[in-house]
């Protein structure tokens, strides 16, 4: 029930065409979204503009292609690591799908436009860290952001980070992507006074558990104004910075 | 070495009051700071406006009073995770020092001036997440943001979050404090599109094992925007939030 | 907003007292409790009846009492893991308050009478998780059920548990309190077909790691009808048991 | 030796036709479940009447094969976590065997008749979740219990829980599945006052540490009422809801 | 109902005194361990022999006194994990009690008459674990067994470990009592060939993380021939060391 | 050098023909089993009756085969964890070798004769423990012991382990190998006054987090008598068992 | 901006040819390893005499070999964890590339000149260590050190590491590979005064927990003189070893 | 038996004044370490130049007195974790006994001379970490190295280590000392070529879990050259740190 129709349920009210009683019981079904409860309209206008994201890990490629038939057409839709099978099997009901090999991201549909000057830089320790950074990087370029990157300047080499200073201090927000003892969020953290979104990457192997390491590295952070999401969510990183720079807009 | 002192070095040996190998000398030594890299710059004024942050766990009152008045003139000065004796401790060397009982938090000086319309708000799941969310309160309000408080609207009972959602959706950040199982921060996200900065907390008893359960809940939160802190960091997170909060100025 | 109050909302657009677009706003605000969702008036009146139960780990006595003194005029009011320290603040604000010393837990106002033939059998592996089986036992207790105990019967020394099969066999539902590696469950589950509540203890030492080996001993189970709640947790298994046992009534 | 079998001894013991001596001898060694004890009795019953389920996890398509064909005369016969390998195995010895592809389980033989009016509703947070509700669904349906589903409703978007209110307050018994943080089971129980069985999942990455995340969150969880199964143990979750459900019988 | 009890019930049905259903009846309700099922005569035998032992830790020293004067007239009784405010209520009731202070030990009457040649050798890595090598020393004493001591003897410095080749060879069972990373095990029972049990203690700090780190390496023994026990469980290996000793009898 | 040429050496110090200084060189570097230390004499004694063990795990069959190739002509030679390609290649070069292929176990060579009339008895839980039983009971029999077995009597169905008291009172020693919780261990050990080694096994899924569960309920055994070898160690527990069995001999 | 460059710039200052202004801004954005940092020179000439170190885990054999190809005429270059693909990907790009099978390493270019007498031992605990051992001793011989090794000599038989103790004695630095419980370092370090660096491996099962019972061993070593790095890393603790052996030169 | 004497046996056994059979067997009995191998010698020489270490924690002040009194003739000795009690109590016994409050450390005797110019340099993270970097660094300084610091370095605040990078890269040997996420130690060792050791600290809260987030961080660096003690080691850090130093020499 939407506003329009509570409009039409009280006008039949007011004319007597329902009575008190049938009206009390309406209302007393009635989806809760549809009384205008800000949120959720937002939500719908979300998933209109946005579409849900998919994340492909544990579902079939039909499963995927089956899901984002269903919402291509409500707006732009995102698949998260989603392998080249998956991405043929979109392709099939989605003929305009991009893949983003790095990132085994699938995008359908146009990105949000741009309307702040501001950017989200995205960072990575190593090499290894590129595929989740690209996640977060599209994922920001997507919803509305301009993203910039950096990759491979982790902290056993502080010149190679250093060098890059000027992108790290033009920026709105900074994503650090790192495995192993991801170091480099307190250290970046440490040289701005932007927020700082920590992604643990599972980069490294032994005594990194599969991410662990890195995840509480950063939660550890010495240096306040960073925090951290789920190890390898490049997606909840890169959409978070989007949300807080567009928010924030040009930076003076 | 600053600017000025940089500009005089040169303006020397322009006159060749020193010789070239002397500067090289002078130069290869200059302190990293010295040469303008914004963000030093802009770290001596956060120092000077705000100060550093003592963590007064694992320090006697005297330590932490000492540092305190060493660093109180320069600026408003914290300390958190206080006890009521380091605070007898402090007073003696600051006499205007507040202390926030129930934070444990130490404030010395003026907070930063509230320059925004835009608040932080600050829920919590229950009544014994209550301390550390004051620390995130307070810290906000200090650094220059409104602070909001939206306290014990845990999700075993709906209607108490509903209840505020006026609050939840004019916030320009959310700060989601919780134990045991740290869902508040998803199904707090999923009602807005403004960051959350979940805080799990130690608050519980067995298999929450002194926050981990949390911690893990809400780095694992089904819901993008939500980012984690520190078990027990609510300075973390309202330091973080009103970093944001400042930044976005009034929300339309 | 109460159904009355909605009726009245109607009345009133029926009548033409007020205008079509300001009862959509009141609606649109109305909180959510108050259209009629079962749930939240069921709600209402189990606070009523039976009233909120305060954790009183990490809250000060007077914290304690001062939200006892709120909540008992509502209905019975319940207290865990309250110390007598904690007693003795509250006695001050409800002087008809009892202390299960064994238990750790206040009592304020009266038990839920009890209705049903049936029993909730507390089952103990050793003497030293006997505060949680009465904390579990007296909580079923004043929730309206009976509750039967038999406590020490451990598997190491299987006649002990094999003496007590005709409390075990005439239970609606049992709660397996253990600590160690809580084969106590197990062991039970596979000699009876009423559900058994698991609560795994804290008590032991070592690599009992404060209850992890329990807890994880008994989602472990190999005997299906088994389910757990948190470490300690007695009063979760109290309140869980007797909602089970009301349900089924005499067992046959 | 059954009741029987005792009678006739000590029948031939009073007609002297056997001596004291060898009657001890016998008694000494009589098989436990002999004389009487119910459980056992009822165990055997439960054997016919519904059989034991076969965990195919570690064994080969034919051991599962010749342990159902063994089985499956006595009565209904269950086999979890199967492949469509072990299915076909299976099918060989038992022609009428079901195979479930969703929950990977087979059932040979027909459900336990429902005999109540009451239903399990299953309801998971994603759809990722789906595999091991519909295990647990299945299992209640085959215990006979009805069974009521409602997927896809995590507490990232509460409207799509909120729309499913009407299932959710019938229901005698709910089972909650999820994966990640599992906020579902604490929502979902502080919505109704029916017991609630978590069940964990392995959906999800990084942090979620193969369901170790939820599992303690849903151990933690600040709702009573709320108990736990293992990670992925949707048969057990089942057949505890079908155990609560078939004793409630219908719900006043 | 002892054998006699049984023999004489057989008698009186026999001789008509009592019926067969009467008769029937005993029996089915008849205490399990009194049909003569070996381990539970054993059981018995043990108790009076030996007696419970009672594990300190968490319970008051009233509580311990109260079990130990129940237990102490039917034999031998030990009470483990003992503090001296313990001893001391329990000399009220038991004056004949003993104190072993290191390994915080209470013995109540006299040690089992020892009737083998070999010994229990018990050895440990520091002078740290002492107290826990008391605990398995004492407890095999008490329980009839010679046990000799070779303490401080850890891997770091392998001439103290050579330097009791001889203790080591000349035991029947090896107790390898060691912290920190506990090597000692592997290493006793790569020079010997009779089981070492291992016994982890909470001894160290950091990343022993209360004993956890000796766990895991003891139970990771590349050496066949060692079995571990809980950290700090001295009595258990003394226990089953003394279990073992016995039954072997002098070696040759 | 062994006892001969030591000999040789001092014979050759009498009669001068080699010089004081020259044999005190070639004493301070004589290898140290060489002089006669018992438990190596007694390691090659092993070795030559019994030879090493080779862990297949983590070796490709061709190093497997080349180390059975080394060691097999030196006595009976085991090799665990081996697949069916590794019994290939260790055919290749011992024609003589058998594959228990439930234990996945290699022995080349004829077991050490049996000289006791006592047995070890290896118990499972379920089926799905029987691969490590049988490496237990395979490995006990090698070594010179008999073995009994009884698999699937796990706790849940208590009347499955009674039926099998008789062999369970008759055992010298007893392995008991469980998966899940473990719990089988203690039930054993309450029943019996002989040693139980435990053995976790990784059967099972969700939180039995690879046999860690079974791992840690079994170390917390509240049953004396019980100690623990590693996850999936059946091979060590039948090593041990047979140390013990051996030294036993025949049960009075 | 290197030190000529500097000079030439402070020479044009002096001449007037660029102004002080301009001069400030080239100097606030220089380089900051071209103003003589002692350790980027150096880290630069570690570069071109010796080149970085690409992990092959995580990237595939082009990834890799792009890497190497641009590394490689700067400077010997070492690929690790490098399977036989990656390692015909690289030899299409450098024909000189050598490959370690048994340590999975690549090295393209000469290793760095042998200019000290002494060397660095490698020791593992078994023969399953031996890849990671390798990946150590190759890694120090290529940056300048003589390799030493002794594998196989665990502690679970004394004989074998006593054998070796001229290897031992004669070491600069050793390196102690072992996996399971690790004891090899401790044991190792007990009969040395040089620095013991210990690699715990990922070889063993169960409670290995890939590695991790062996990292925590050497962690709580009880000898002083050992340090750790990561599971399986062999190329950091070859890469230290020979830092310190360089360092120290011939031993006396 | 010493060199002597076992030339002395070699003597009689010479001159016919014992057989060839006693001296065999008196050989055969020769404590180990009389035969010359060198590390025991070394070992002894150890103990009289610099006796043993005590780590306090765990035993009572009168042990530890007890332990000092007899290895204070020996040599000098230490007595590490010592509270201010266990202080007194070594004093009356060790007139010349130092405190050092703030390490916790006891020093009884003179410092080993220093022999080199080289230096260990000590830097902390922040001023928590300061008890375990002086524990380190008196212990470097005992065992005869000179020792630098530079204290509160942490990585939040590059400018502060960059700063103090004269030391840094003057330094032998490096011991980097941090709590929290631990990535001093990675930035360091990226910034110096000489060999840093780890400590990871139990300072911070929360998810730092005593440490083991500091430990694992270190572990996992993703410098090469860096190697890691346990927590709180300061002791084992200064040690290692004063070995690697004293075999440098002076650096060049």
């Amino acid at each position: 029930m939407n506003p329009e129709q509570l409009h039409d349920l009280l006008e039949k009210v007011k004319s007597g065409e329902i009575g008190i009683s049938e009206a009390l019981d309406r209302l007393r079904l009635m989806p809760y979204e549809d009384i205008g409860f800000a949120k959720l309209d937002h939500h719908r206008s979300l998933r209109r503009g946005f579409g849900e994201v998919v994340l492909c890990k544990g579902k079939t490629p039909d499963q995927v292609a089956g899901i984002v038939k269903r919402m291509a057409p409500l707006g732009t839709t995102m698949a998260t690591k989603a392998s080249p099978e998956v991405f043929d099997a979109v392709r099939q009901v989605a003929p305009n799908a991009r893949y983003h090999h790095l990132a085994g991201l699938i995008v359908v549909g146009d990105p949000v436009p741009v309307k702040t000057e501001g950017y989200v830089l995205v960072v990575t320790a190593g090499t290894g860290d590129i595929p989740v950074a690209e996640e977060a990087a599209v994922t920001a370029e997507t919803m509305g952001s301009r993203a910039e990157r950096a990759y491979d300047v982790g902290v056993a080499g502080l010149h190679r980070l250093l060098d890059c200073k000027d992108k790290l201090l033009g920026a709105n927000v900074i994503v650090a992507v790192a495995g192993m003892e991801g170091a480099l969020a307190s250290v970046v953290s440490g040289m701005v006074d932007v927020p700082v979104i920590a992604v643990p990457t599972s980069v490294g192997y032994g005594a990194s558990f599969g991410g662990l390491a890195a995840l509480l590295g950063m939660v550890n952070s010495c240096s306040p104004g960073v925090s951290v999401v789920n190890i390898d969510n490049g997606f909840g990183a890169g959409y978070l910075a989007s949300l807080i720079n567009r928010r924030i807009g040009v930076r003076h």
